[in-house]
């Protein structure tokens, strides 16, 4: 079983909630560890820093940087920007990782947007380090292939992060988007000490719905604690993040999502 | 561009109309193969393959054979048995091609569940290759690991086919299933002689439905040229299946969907 203290709650697990109720909750709930959003932070990070610090929490990660592939060298140069601040949004929260989520193809040409991911992170990983905010590729299912990430697979992300140091670029790796994976045993061994993160959530059948249809811990087909295991074996010893996108969830009461993932992480993690 | 000769209209791209109706379609469009489903064929395969000879037409395919896991022996013993019967109804249909979909884990173990698709396709070679019939995994999109196939990608499909001789067991390719792969022109070019089937359709963005919401060719992501010139340089000639589930579609007279499905083809295979 997983230790209650390496949970960490992603804020998009209350989507409806502020990131105040959220670390509120968690506080209640003696939960150690968050994961918040750039859209609650963005604003005013040192007052996000300074709200999740003072309710005794720690930050596991920031989501999300990355969304590097786009059609001209301006927007590409623009996201990179972004990408900056968004390092600078993690230093300031004291977290020592932001998860980049990279972006699907601008067109139909995947080799090109997946040159624009590593040509992008080539581009803030610099300052990355210098900040001491590490940057983590969270490969996706490939069902977002086409919408959300190129990166699609834990051998591809793991290949791209091998380009740079490996204090500096590492892999996020969510149950969800890796489960179906048949060499992903063999990955995350190989992975080793680059896994910077993981994230559990379940796979419901039938999927109610693929982006926001997320299932609690044990109420799904992932074997959730095989992979725990694995990433452990291979090293990982760090907070583990609930992150569940679920619009049936998100309708409950804060504290009843809360109750709910502790529960869950007990028995399933 | 692909030769108009090769293709083959699967007979679910017209879901709703019977065997008879897509035969006498493709015969009127000047189309040469088709690949019926099992439900259309199975209650009388000789009916069946004199309809479909009657109207010059060759049989690309049989969909489908495959779905071994299961929990208990008796219940894996029912199918294998099924699938001897559409052994017979390939043979029936002088098509040399039995396509496997091979079925979800019947509980959270994949291991267990990969192991069960390569007994069942051990269990059913010997009848096969005696019959003439070849035994096509299609590896179909890591979508549907938890409800139709274990068997997600090219690669492990290709690892269970190489088990088994190079003249009965090979892949059925799917550009649906397999476009997202950082190792797809790796993995086509490595299975070679292997690849027995190339299916097309489009992947719509975004995506209505991931069962039922296949796009036509040309009106998605997908870079199904480049895919198809992958699969010949590796060493396929044969008919290419344009298989596509989407309900709009299916609303269309049978006519209109052969009208558009030769003009997709023309222009963007």
């Amino acid at each position: 079983m997983a230790e209650l203290s390496r949970l960490s709650f992603n804020q998009m697990t209350a989507g409806k909630a502020t990131l105040a109720e959220v670390v509120n909750a968690c506080e209640r709930h003696g939960i150690e560890w968050i994961g918040p959003w750039r859209h609650s932070v963005s604003d005013d990070p040192t007052a996000a820093s300074k709200l999740i610090r003072n309710a005794g929490l720690k930050v596991s990660s920031l989501c999300r940087g990355g969304m590097f592939p786009a059609t001209t060298k301006a927007e590409r140069q623009r996201r990179i920007e972004d990408n900056l601040r968004a390092i600078d949004e993690a230093a300031a929260l004291e977290t020592s990782l932001l998860v980049l989520v990279n972006g699907p193809a601008p067109d139909r040409d995947l080799d090109t947007a997946r040159q624009m991911v590593l040509d992008g992170i080539g581009a803030i990983v610099d300052h990355a380090a210098a900040s001491g905010v590490r940057l983590g590729i969270e490969p996706l299912h490939p069902m977002f292939a086409a919408d959300r990430s190129v990166v699609v697979t834990t051998a591809q992300a793991r290949a791209m992060a091998e380009q740079f140091h490996i204090e500096n670029v590492g892999l996020v790796l969510d149950v969800y988007h890796i489960w179906w994976d048949p060499q992903i045993y063999h990955e995350i061994a190989k992975t080793g000490e680059r896994i910077f993160a993981f994230h559990v959530s379940d796979w419901i059948v039938p999927a109610p719905d693929f982006l926001m249809g997320r299932g609690m811990m044990g109420d799904g087909v992932i074997e959730i604690r095989r992979l725990r295991e694995a990433v452990e074996q291979a090293g990982y010893q760090g907070p583990i993040e609930v992150e569940i996108f679920n619009e049936t969830l998100w309708a409950q009461p804060t504290d009843t999502i809360l109750g709910h993932v502790t529960e869950s992480f007990q028995n399933f993690v």
